[in-house]
């Protein structure tokens, strides 16, 4: 199955290029779902004249995008919790009224791994209608074995139902389980002799991710996890420096994690010591606004480290229903100040190597996936610079 | 032409029920257009048996939603300067480079009716897409006759290409034009000599709009603009207040002009003015967010004085190139710390107020537009909770 997509302006994210790797009057030739050239039209290898050819009226082609930190598998949503707080109601009232992770947890373990399936398609949907062609999914609002194992299943089926590629995390140190009546080491005990070994060996998992905050794990915790993760092959990741700093990214970074995210409170050992691990650092400006956080992740400290951006949604129930990467671009350079480069490299090339994924797909190069978004626009900006408005012509996962 | 949509439960937003007029098990019922019927379904007048009838399946029926602030009719896009902006330019090297309003201006002066339609029809169906069946939009990038008369002559085409209500305004108070040579008041005898006068004889505008601020018209200047379309005997509103305290709020509602809109500064004097004059508050969240302010409007203040609240995207290319009526709702609740409620009423029931239209559409209730949104959500507060996601089912423009 040979493909071209002819008369087009490409981005190709290849390093070393330019700051996106803009290719004038380029082109694209697939062959099985794979690139095996992306540059200048003139230079389209001989043997592609009788390739399907996509005319592509000189629009933008990007990498299809990535969502690389995710938890789109949920049941329920938390709108109730969001009004009642809108109208007055403090945290403790929230809770009171059952509301908060553990509703997310409930709701979850009531769900059937068809109901999650149904429930979460119409947001995966949402992120496949702006071009997204990976998709990264994490499970914790299980917190044990069985409801763990249902939501990465779910999540598998996704990208089974769909055309795209579903990455799966196993976030059993989400947050502490009702059951466990306030002790977490017994909850974390729990997770590294018998979850996450489970998990790993029915290969529900891609890597390994967890929470570390006052309000869910220490340092120590997750050190334990991350532990039992090499133990089990599974590269790890972080929720790091949300909301204080436990020195979460350093923490993530000893461990050669794929990534640290979120990191408003990370200080300049945190950046360095990601630098080194080349660990990327993933953005989450969906949560920032969602739940009015003050404190912005350190742009500056990342980019004179050398620290790579990524940009996600963190689609979540309770501090970012959000569904849209674009959105999520537009608020990156809105509230994060991030460049427009930055932004467009954060949800392609530096979102697949979060995921571990870069000789697969993120960038136009031969070899990888022929994952393709194909834009009504003229200019890279104007992905970003827009607020709720698609522009997406046309996707192509894996050739198609 | 009879039909009836049954089985739904209906948000009719009339006043003096409870907030949002929750009818469960709840029928609508239109003929030619106009709703003759709005409540519970064993209500329903007999008749309609041979009514064309459809099952809304539970899902929840809201009045169509109204965006009663918008610039959405303007040429190209200002994402360059946004991209530049983010590089760490100044807005002096924007305006050296050619940006800011001033590019908008020529942008749209250039511009051929056809396009002006052609590039906005895609903004409007951006709207169209959430519900959206009114929409109000401006004029204020011409600042001449001619071009001001080019600018609502597309807007108006706009209400004929697709199935919406369009309401235009007059802006031609919006920026100085750069042929003045910096002369404002030079400008306003023109605006109020010849430039409304033959916009109002033409037909073209609904209602009259300035600019009350340092970088635009002072009070002074906005009054005369007010005397004139008082003569020509068209309803006026103000953007105020949006990033000083020039009391536009007060100067708006002792013209009993039917919104003040922005209202950053407004102060106690401008909200006791504007609760006695009926004028209502237009939040524009999305301009707060796009220009990153800081002072929010006094929403307290507001509702101490039971000043009415709308909500509206502003969609424009300088300030808020925003297309989601939704978003704007999020934000209205997240920054702004409106209620479910209030942002629910803000872009239905008090939009058509802020439009002069309250008569026409706006609520579910006899004899006004049948203007319908059909939602796939159980509880009214999902459709503010969630970001960059549109659960809308179906739309109904006048019963159709
Ligand atoms: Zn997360
Ligand atoms: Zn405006």
């Amino acid at each position: 199955m040979r493909k071209v997509w002819r008369n087009a302006r490409l981005l190709t994210l290849a390093e070393g290029v330019d700051a996106l790797g803009l290719v004038e009057a380029g082109a694209v030739a697939a062959q099985d779902g794979r690139i095996v050239f992306a540059g200048p039209q003139s230079e389209l290898p001989t043997g592609f004249g009788d390739a399907e050819t996509i005319d592509c009226e000189g629009r933008l082609i990007t990498p299809g995008l990535i969502d690389c930190h995710t938890h789109l598998v949920h049941a329920g949503d938390r709108a109730n919790e969001f009004e009642m707080r809108l109208a007055g109601a403090s945290y403790e009232d929230v809770a009171k009224a059952g509301g908060g992770i553990v509703s997310s947890v409930r709701a979850l373990r009531a769900a059937s791994e068809d109901e999650l399936v149904a429930q979460s398609l119409p947001r995966l949907d949402a992120l496949i209608a702006e071009g997204v062609t990976t998709v990264e999914i994490k499970s914790g609002y299980g917190l044990d074995t069985e409801n763990e194992m249902k939501s990465l299943r779910a999540a598998r089926r996704l990208g089974v139902e769909r055309k795209v590629s579903v990455r799966t995390t196993f976030l059993g140190a989400h947050a502490l389980p009702p059951e466990m009546d306030g002790d977490k080491d017994r909850y974390i005990d729990m997770v590294v002799a018998s979850m996450l070994p489970a998990i790993a060996r029915a290969g529900l998992a891609d890597a390994v991710d967890g929470f570390c905050e006052g309000i869910a794990f220490s340092p120590q915790q997750i050190a334990r996890v991350f532990d039992a993760a090499k133990e089990a092959g599974l590269p790890v990741r972080l929720h790091a420096d949300q909301l204080s700093n436990l020195h979460g990214a350093a923490l993530a970074a000893g461990y050669g994690a794929l990534s640290a995210d979120h990191l408003e409170y990370t200080d300049d050992a945190g950046a360095a010591a990601m630098a080194k691990a080349g660990t990327v650092a993933v953005l989450l400006p969906g949560a920032f606004y969602f739940i009015r956080e003050e404190k912005r992740p350190p742009v500056g400290l990342f980019r004179r480290h050398g620290v790579r951006l990524a940009v996600a949604t963190d689609c979540n129930p309770g501090t970012s229903p959000l569904t849209s990467l674009l959105l999520a671009m537009n608020m990156a350079a809105t509230l994060f100040r991030l460049t427009v480069d930055e932004c467009v490299a954060g949800v392609t090339r530096e979102a697949a190597r979060a995921l571990g994924l870069l000789p697969e797909t993120g960038t136009l190069e031969p070899g990888k996936w022929a994952d393709l978004a194909i834009w009504d626009v003229e200019r890279p900006a104007e992905l970003v610079y827009r607020i709720g408005f698609n522009p997406l012509h046309a996707r192509v996962w894996r050739g198609e």
